[in-house]
């Protein structure tokens, strides 16, 4: 009896989590955690970083190559093509009270955007490439006119002449950006785009497995990235920095609050990574580089109590404990220069990872098998049904 | 490397479809699969069916126990208190095309109550149980608005002086159903209530597990119940019925396509069940009963082809391959004889199902961990970015 839950010795083995599941093969993404690196089909994210985009990256994701020169082209033109969204859209987003988390008004708008899609209905895999390249270029639009509907702002429609990040900023705040922050912008979607099987693209997986709808599957996405356990650490670094205040208070409140363990320090520690995450690397440069860009002394406090708190971390909590520092411990800093509200970065982060989760939707429908695990009963059995009237 | 993929030789072991996790140990809902039994909280199917009702079961179901007189009281007044649903839901349902999937409407219209709900923003166990009961209560009333706009009829308020099943049909219509009805809905929302750790209830615990919101989880759970591999057997049972059109049809249609492969037997097989399934002999009752309360002879003629091409699949591929009728085979005429159109079948079962995924979601959050499997990865690894120039 519930064999599926024992092992040789018949004691129930449970693998809570999910952590020793291996659910698929994979030529998507590998994270070598152990010696800080991370590929995306083989690329380094370093190179990526370096020398790629948003719009790229996501088509490398989805097709498993690098395009050339014209296949990158019709690729943008499409995104582009697609980022306007209908006036039922803007209708549904003004109706949304102001005080919604962003994250769960994001998830009713998508949700909408199924129920109007041209090829809405359609299922599997021959639609899901362009629902996914509709949808992707969405988002940001979608994003900007709730971010600005929250501050009672009147939405700002996309414009087709700019980059995917930089038409993203420029829907935010209604200024083209200028040439640093339009590519940190670029460069935050790169490293957010894809990290193998992740909580949010698990569950966008889950809901796929069924052969749902593509608008069902990245909504689930988005209710699993909306939890405080995956979306919300960088919002919770960022708010603990400026809880900080000034680098000279970084060694109490290290003292006082992670070393007691009255708090964690956010943005450290990763189930997968025991080394530095290298994402954070990247980051952590960008934020130097927008300290000397913006020349704000404020925002140089917050780089330096950053700086100051890593380098404990590093040195105590990351060799002895495999507690490093990881990407979402500097990404809020570069979202802050920019002047993005901090309740907007994890919808920042779905406008990235939407490529990885569709990308993963993609490869697992291919060779699809509904995800339909076990539990371990531990309840009674062969209860009375006693009537009503006779219960104590 | 790779080694959580990796048996002790060495070999990747994949286990797709979570077939073999084991995720957690559960004191909910037990299926023997082997012996045609379902409990719910240790009580049987067919004593929940015979004596108990939605609103008890659903307290079952969370709270683990039969309530006493005054808890069914005071459970059944929150429910009934908490049907309504706010104008913001009725303007959204009549904004959302008609032709749309009633299960993707669903999914939108539920996300935006989560973003009207009083508790609104908050997370976690506390507020879980108000947000249930609010939800379910809810449920019936947009499912039945969204099918009365999909044929262009404005909505019926819900009523507080009929049973949770009795008011569904009700809002359906505008009458209130005959005592065989709505006792036949009532009984085919507790078959439907609970079935362990299914995709659906699966999809919204791995939602749930980041903790996440009740209502991104339970979208979640819509969003994978669309999916025809888990939430559309019984309207294709239904459909296939009709298509065989009459009894006399059943021997030549099961010998052209079932036997041959070229169709399956809809409403038979489940990766659970491989002997009768409890919950299809109770459905199949009321739906002999249904013929004879409604004196249909259509009704009848599809009872008719449903018994002999369950025959047939009894005595030839039940014991021999596994493969028996199941829950979805009888359900949908049982609905199809109160005159629900076919493709709210699923939004039904959603109705249902919501008591299971609620009362999963509370088990698994109160000893939570985040669900994160992993990917055996064997893509390529160190290639060399080429500048898109020189990509050939």
């Amino acid at each position: 009896m519930q064999k599926w839950c024992l092992d040789e010795k018949g004691q129930p083995k449970i693998d809570k989590g999910a952590e020793n599941l291996c659910m698929d093969e994979s030529e998507i993404c590998f994270i070598d955690g152990f010696h800080s690196k991370l590929y995306y089909r083989g690329y380094s994210i370093e190179d990526l970083a370096n020398h790629s985009n948003y719009e790229e990256t996501t088509y490398l994701l989805w097709y498993g190559k690098l395009p050339t020169k014209s296949e990158l082209d019709a690729f943008s033109n499409d995104l582009r093509n697609n980022r306007d969204i209908p006036q039922g859209a803007y209708d549904l987003i003004k109706s949304i009270p102001r005080d919604t988390h962003p994250m769960e008004a994001l998830r009713t708008v998508v949700s909408y955007l199924g129920n109007v899609d041209p090829e809405k209905g359609k299922l599997g895999l021959d639609s899901m490439p362009a629902k996914a390249v509709r949808l992707t270029a969405k988002l940001p639009t979608v994003v900007a006119a709730l971010a600005r509907a929250r501050d009672g702002k009147e939405p700002i429609k996309p414009r087709k002449d700019l980059s995917h990040a930089a038409n993203f900023l420029y829907m935010l705040s209604g200024n083209v950006p200028g040439e640093f922050w339009a590519r940190a912008m670029d460069v935050s979607l790169v490293l957010y785009a894809e990290h193998e099987m992740n909580a949010s693209t698990f569950a966008t997986t889950v809901v796929g497995s069924t052969l749902s709808d593509y608008y069902s599957s990245i909504v689930g996405g988005i209710g699993a990235l909306r939890g405080p356990l995956h979306g919300g650490a960088n919002e919770e670094a960022m708010k603990q920095f400026l809880e900080i205040g000034s680098p000279d208070n970084v060694d109490a409140w290290y003292k006082e609050y992670a070393l007691t363990g009255k708090k964690r320090v956010m943005g450290a520690g990763h189930r997968v990574y025991k080394t530095y995450d290298p994402r954070a690397k990247i980051f952590r440069e960008y934020s130097r580089k927008a300290v000397e860009v913006s020349g704000d002394p404020k925002l140089k406090g917050i780089h330096e109590i950053a700086e100051r708190l890593e380098n404990l971390v590093m040195s105590q909590l990351c060799e002895s404990r495999g507690i490093c520092t990881n990407v979402d411990y500097w990404s809020g800093i570069v979202y802050y220069a920019m002047g993005i509200p901090i309740e907007q970065y994890t919808p920042i982060f779905a406008i990235a990872r939407i490529a990885g989760w569709s990308a993963h939707l993609m490869e697992y429908v291919a060779r699809n098998r509904i995800l339909r695990p076990r539990l371990y009963y531990k309840g009674m059995l062969d209860l009375e049904y006693v009537p009503i009237e006779k219960r104590g």
